[in-house]
């Protein structure tokens, strides 16, 4: 069973709120494991904790993580860096490539990273050499590399499930023990 | 030639203007010609233009439309609209619909949208039924509905013009006549 867990560096509390939220949103719904955030803002966690606890699935936040101590762990047990930015190898190029790892730590950065990600990382992968979005880096690397569509995929234990419909909204709460 | 216009709903300026900052990125960087503002915003456009003068291409954003006589004027045309959220039928199931049109104008909203936006689209799309960041949404259905990869398009007229490479940064700049 392959393993892909998303760092996030670089988090401001406040202003990168939202756009961490959303980093996470798509981590969890295209298949990552969980979310280790390297900066202290429990806000973020008990958000998307509640997203969990309601829409299902295992995934975790794991708040105010030492970066290099993950990924120095990471590599250890034999697990493989990819840094998604504005620059390096084009995603098309390294695909293959990434789909073959067993155990992927995917990162991804705000406005600034720190630079020894870039010798961290035994991948630097641009998706699209412009200025990016990290949430599209991040929602096409994991769409593009996942071995079945991620769009398909159910998320066991929901509270709140969505009915598909043509026009409209349909929400089944299921009420718990 | 097909034509993807993308229009933004609900944004609020202040709150939303990093989110809609992603969604226009993505929209440039994954084909799209332009973005349809329908809320007043000259910071969001400033921004983007500021983009496209440095990066290259013709993307183009229309601050403060009206989205039904825009949506209106689109369907006149010819055009269809395909408005993206949590709700709707799932993207692999429309993905070659989709595919097939060659003027189409994706909508994704910010946490509101007008509810009638669901009767004025020919499509109502969930990209994947789960709670959704509408910069994830936008970017698997433009990658998903691309006929060339979009991640190998070159932009014309760039100033600035990155080299992928596998560590390190390296950005050309061209001086302009």
């Amino acid at each position: 069973m392959k393993r892909i867990v998303l760092l996030r560096l670089g988090h401001r509390p406040e202003r990168d709120k939202r756009i961490t939220t959303h980093v996470g949103l798509t981590a969890r719904l295209l298949g990552a494991e969980g979310m280790l955030l390297a900066s202290n803002d429990p806000g973020i966690v008990k958000s998307l904790d509640g997203v969990v606890e309601r829409w299902g699935g295992n995934f975790y936040v794991k708040n105010d993580v030492n970066f290099k101590q993950e990924i120095r762990k990471w590599k250890e047990e034999g697990g493989k860096v990819c840094h998604l930015s504005m620059y390096g190898v084009n995603l098309p190029d390294v695909t293959a490539e990434l789909k073959q790892c067993e155990k992927l730590m995917l990162v991804v950065g705000a406005e600034k990273v720190p630079p020894e990600i870039y010798q961290l990382a035994d991948w630097n992968v641009a998706v699209g050499s412009q200025p990016h979005s990290e949430v599209t880096a991040l929602a096409l690397t994991l769409d593009r590399i996942a071995e079945e569509d991620p769009l398909e995929k159910e998320f066991s234990d929901a509270e709140l499930t969505i009915i598909p419909m043509e026009c409209g909204k349909k929400v089944i709460e299921k009420v718990r023990d």
